[in-house]
């Protein structure tokens, strides 16, 4: 039986191209990027022409891009640098430092800010509406003088709901100006934009964020690599290392850099921005068509919040246990998920269909269905007729 | 002309064998260990196999291997973790924490340990013999109640001294004793043994070291991978995580699992600790006809420190500039370095070398050979007619 992948917003597969760049930097250009011979300049060349392309693909400057080993561990230096630093430069402060996260945002972000409790600091969470985006309204009203950082994300992994960065970053400036301080660089604007380079501009001017996540395992590239973009905050020394050491990625994150990895990073970013606009199109094109099937073949399916991302589906299942569904529906040979894959393994209720305020009941009946550029029209056909046919389900 | 490798201590090739294991994980088994359908089994399964392989390798249980991105980011772990929980435990505690460092550490030692500073923690170094050995008695002088970790490398990068860590562990239990609190978990002992496992037995038992870093590059493993064995200490709750949320490593380093590079990871220790013996003797005899080439060529070289690891050599040459030699070697095709290649590039004068009590004119003149089991007796010969033919040095 062919197994049918519908979880890419949890891994994608390493496309050809990108495991043939990697390639040549395993057992042939293995020097050390901090070595000075030929052996380390070629691999520091491959590190820097890579760190060229994630910049172009993001309209950064070269030395704006930080690689690290995960989007997690750029979110956590996002959030724990900034603390950091905003203690480290406000010695005399009294009043805890605030951060503003939404509502569904990534376990890493979620778990980080929560964690950074033990460190004196006060998470405040935006609401959600129906569509799951964030109540602008309400991060305004969060805006104040002990705001170290916004964390929103750009597109949300488990419903697909694409949030409105330009306009937080314009409500962040305009309450600079309002508060008579509109060259202060706080509160520091952050998105996580793991789920977005395939389908949408990540142009950080155009975001107007301080710091973006970049993940490479779900461009089609390799596990083990992400990369936070830190805009020109950095000069004033707004960010500093989570990791210290031999000082590599500009003194922002040291240890050794994944030569290969960083490689094929760098050209699953490009691959995903040539092909943007063709995806963005393929792939909604795909999930119209599977949600007309599912609906032909199960009517009383729901989508759940409003998926302006292409290639994310969340589905209530009326009657049906998303657990017990998805092991059918992994023994049918259809790959899907509950949620975050982060998450998976907790089976805690999730945190964003929550947000939406779904009740249990709809939370516990819902699946993630998440497609990619590699997903067919005949896998999704298929797909439809090993769910359905998993329907009902038959008591346990 | 064929170019000479001699930077083994700063990065190996990966093995055909390494690169072989690791290939389904890219584009055929592309799951996330974190989802629960089959593509995410057969992902998570893949590391399970690998974490009991290096647990096999250093004697300890499946569950005290911690994946991470570097040996970098595993030091860093261990140090502001441990400082970190301490912190969290002893909430009332007036008196400064403290870490016991040895005078030749890594960057990422040393550096975490000054940057822990800022956190309010006292760092004490303590200095090594000529050999290059720390001082156990001057460690144990520093031993107090204050002391919240004590971080000594296993082997040392730049001059291959091997490093007493047993007898460490014993000086620790006995000022536990002598402190009449035999059973209190402070101070903790952590080791750096990244430049080890393929030489030397690193079983944590006889090492008797609470954490120790592993490193994959240094043994012919892909980089961007490494490891923290935590002991039984996790349990109590000694250690927590630096990077948070999706709980992945017993929740102790969040982040999509880098699943190729674990599993190359562990081929590497598998076939570094099968061969250990057999690369010891081999690598020993290599660094031995090296030496004895070298100095009949070149007289009046000498030995810096004692390098008891059989494939580090760190040689002063009289009257030379280390810099300028390397550049003339790079150009002749010998690759070597002037120390650690995480300081290379920072061209400030070895501290490792410093704390050998050796003068700046001589520090300014040593370079580091590193060999490896490829290394070949024909390389080492031909590597020797280079360099003496590139000395004595021309002033440029």
């Amino acid at each position: 039986m062919r197994r049918i992948y519908l979880d890419h917003a949890a891994a994608t597969p390493v496309s050809p191209a990108v495991l043939a760049a990697m390639q040549p930097y395993f057992g042939r250009k293995y020097g050390n990027p901090g070595s000075l011979h030929s052996f380390g300049q070629e691999a520091m060349a491959a590190v820097d022409a890579a760190r060229a392309k994630i910049a172009q693909a993001i309209g950064a400057e070269f030395r704006e891009v930080v690689f690290t080993a995960s989007a997690t561990e750029a979110n956590n230096l996002a959030l724990r640098s900034a603390v950091r630093q905003f203690k480290i430069k406000n010695p005399k402060l009294k009043a805890r430092p605030k951060i503003i996260i939404s509502a569904v945002e990534h376990e890493s972000v979620l778990e980080t800010a929560y964690d950074l409790e033990n460190d004196g600091v006060e998470v405040v969470e935006i609401p959600v509406d129906r569509k799951g985006v964030v109540d602008l309204k309400a991060l305004e009203k969060e805006l104040d003088a002990r705001t170290v950082l916004v964390s929103v994300m750009y597109v949300n992994n488990e419903i697909g709901s694409v949030q409105p960065i330009a306009e937080i970053s314009e409500a962040i400036k305009k309450w600079k100006r309002a508060a008579g301080n509109p060259k202060t660089a706080y509160p520091l604007l952050h998105t996580d934009a793991a789920q977005a380079p395939a389908y949408f501009n990540c142009d950080v001017a155009r975001l107007g964020a301080d710091l973006m996540t970049l993940s490479s395992q779900k461009i089609n590239g390799p596990k083990g690599v992400g990369a936070l973009y830190i805009g020109p905050i950095r000069p004033i020394g707004l960010i500093g290392p989570m990791v210290t050491g031999g000082g590599q990625e500009h003194g922002l994150r040291s240890g050794t850099e994944n030569v290969p990895g960083i490689v094929g990073f760098a050209t699953a970013m490009e691959a995903a921005r040539r092909n943007a606009a063709k995806n963005f199109k393929q792939v909604t094109a795909l999930k119209a068509f599977f949600l007309r099937e599912l609906r032909r073949a199960a009517p009383d399916t729901e989508v759940n919040g409003e998926p302006a991302a292409p290639h994310i589906l969340n589905i209530y299942f009326p009657n049906e246990y998303a657990g017990d569904l998805l092991v059918k529906l992994d023994i049918a040979g259809v790959a899907a998920s509950s949620g975050s894959a982060c998450a998976a393994r907790a089976f805690t209720p999730s945190h964003v269909l929550q947000a939406l305020g779904l009740p249990g009941e709809r939370i516990r009946g819902s699946i993630r269905f998440s497609f990619g550029p590699e997903t067919t029209k005949t896998e999704l056909k298929e797909a439809v007729r090993r769910i359905t046919s998993s329907l009902p389900s038959q008591p346990l």
